[in-house]
């Protein structure tokens, strides 16, 4: 097989971007390993930034996001029993975000590409990297029984965190920046109503909860658990029990319980690898930063990536000059590295970290109540959680 | 003796507080265990916040301050060979900072205390403070060689890190919370005009150095060097080679050398005692809490302080409420909660932390960028630096 760009992975990073490359007229072939129904719903991230649906809508994919997504202005912080609302629009000029499931993304994207884009192969497990600084990278991987090559121009690794495309990049000319948390989050979707109609972020002395939504009748809650949890561990009652805890108000707030029809824990890690291309090899989104989920941003830097890579090539095509495509790596990680910072940030404002002491644990009230009080503070927090420009 | 406020300290904390109560027709009595020389020429910060500046003003102690003190509009920060400067009256409505040495400060408060106010001891060594939760609190005092008692309506400890005072608040209703960091600062005076106009505060691979002035003709200048670094360790050849690299830039500035007068080493430590009253004991400045030097907020809180025992003081006497007596610890705690907050994250934004893992540079770095691009953050940390209300 031969096209101009491989692309690895059908996630919302590798579907976008044979999106937008099929619209700028450049030929593209995706490759994912799993099958179409595990891609449609596996539960991934819900919050899309502003930038995140505008790019959707002008790539022709905001038809149903536009009908079913959820527009929010603000988010709620919660501690000490008090309740705080970040007015998004209010201080950021008019930005706002939208609740709309990666699943969705994901199955609007795949219907698309279907639909008229070009080859989207599932259970096409790429097994590795060939020639990425020549200018004939392959991809070889295995299909149908049997082992193929892709011939590409180019190659974007969109295959995720576990991914092979990133491999190819040779270790001596790689720097990778890491960090682990000791607590990962216990997350649940549930058949009811949310409770409250933005997100809530909830700092408790038992340790951090969002309460979150999937859609008007359905919520989805996280709470803060050691790591290593096993979440078959928690019965039902026992997480509302404890949400109820950590969502706990002065006024008369209440949660509603409803049916639990998925549970599962999700690790927390900082990751970034340097640089994010290897000659003819991009790598995009969670195959290149891994975000703590505290704020969102995983979904919408594999976003800003692609996004950053189809202009890259549009201007090559157009201009000959490969300016942009050589400035990729460095585009990329200027918004990664904010995003980084701002998801670190919102992890730590949050969470109960074990062997924290005293003093560490007055600062993140004294940053709670700086958000809180001073409109600087507060506006630094809501442009990060809008977003941050795609580079 | 007697009195009705009983101050243990000649620092700007107790020689503020006494003329405050002096202009309220509050009486008191200072006791210092140095002798007027010493305090009077005891390096300290240099740096008032616009509001310390207009509460020396408005007690009377304005008139060298606004002869001799030089209006900073701004500071520059350094990295990465590159130089932003934060504006601080366009970004917080018009505020701005003084540099006027805490030396000069002392200098001119003593001089109008021992010209028309209450009684000064120098040499006067406070022993205990007797009877806090009485309504007859004492202080035992050393003086001329023989022991004599204090007896006050209040007593209020502005004896610093190292006083008495707040050993006469019970441990079992003490908490403190505290940090200390794995270098100082070397510091000199050095008889050269400043080589910038405003304080610059660089970031930089070897470490931390900041340039600051005491007056025109007066450098004071910073290394950040190991913890238990000895002052006489670095030859001055050493120290300005030193500073030189850390300063660099891409541009032509250049840092004028000039004779080290004095060289000594500044330990780093974040502190707060908990309550910061009890009884009829209250406690102000250092004596109930330590800031690391980055960002100067020490003397500045300590003016909060006392500002805001002679206000509480003086509306018991007019209304015969106790309420902001009252308040006083928790009121002057929001305020020393945000300058602590404040202070470590200058001094985490900026200096070279032993151990830092490569995922912490990068933070560090995406910080300062933040700082630089984002009008929000750089107005946080303005008002920040120009100062957080009086409670």
């Amino acid at each position: 097989m031969r096209t101009t760009v491989g692309i690895i992975g059908a996630g919302p990073a590798g579907l976008l971007l044979a999106r937008l490359l099929h619209n700028a007229g450049i030929d593209s072939v995706v490759l994912e390993s799993r099958d179409r129904g595990y891609v449609e719903q596996r539960q991934r991230a819900g919050i899309l930034e502003q930038g995140t649906a505008d790019v959707l809508r002008a790539a022709g994919a905001g038809e149903r996001l536009d009908r079913e997504g959820l527009r929010h202005d603000g988010i709620e912080l919660r501690y000490d029993r008090r309740r705080h609302r970040v007015d998004f629009p209010a201080l950021t000029g008019g930005r706002s975000v939208t609740v709309y499931a990666q699943t969705e993304v994901c199955k609007d994207l795949i219907a698309l590409q279907l639909k008229e884009g070009g080859p989207l192969l599932f259970e096409a497990e790429a097994l590795a990297v060939e020639g990425a600084d020549t200018d004939h990278p392959r991809v070889r991987f295995r299909h149908d029984g049997r082992e193929d090559v892709l011939d590409c121009a180019y190659v974007v690794g969109c295959d995720g965190f576990w991914g092979i495309a990133r491999t190819a990049i040779p270790a001596e000319l790689t720097r990778v920046f890491e960090r682990t948390y000791p607590f990962g989050w216990l997350g649940i979707l549930a058949d009811v109503p949310p409770s409250h109609d933005e997100l809530v972020y909830a700092r408790h002395d038992r340790g951090f909860a969002l309460l979150s939504m999937r859609s008007p009748s359905v919520s989805r809650l996280y709470l803060q658990v050691p790591e290593g949890t096993d979440a078959e561990a928690w019965s039902d009652d026992e997480i509302w029990a404890e949400l109820e805890r950590r969502f706990e108000t002065d006024d008369d707030w209440t949660l509603e319980r409803g049916p639990i029809t998925q549970k599962s824990v999700t690790p927390m890690r900082s990751y970034v690898h340097e640089p994010m291309r290897h000659g003819r090899l991009f790598l995009a989104g969670d195959a290149a930063h891994i975000v703590p989920p505290t704020g969102a941003k995983g979904l919408n830097l594999a976003v800003g990536d692609v996004v950053t890579f189809a202009r890259a090539l549009v201007h090559q095509r157009e201009t000959g000059s490969a300016e942009l495509l050589d400035a990729y790596s460095r585009t990329c990680l200027r918004r990664v590295w904010q995003a980084e910072r701002f998801s670190y940030d919102m992890t730590t404002l949050l969470h109960r970290v074990p062997g924290a002491t005293p003093f560490e644990e007055r600062l993140q009230m004294a940053r709670l109540e700086r958000i809180a009080s001073s409109r600087a503070a507060e506006t630094d927090l809501a442009e990060g959680y809008t977003g941050f420009p795609f580079g």
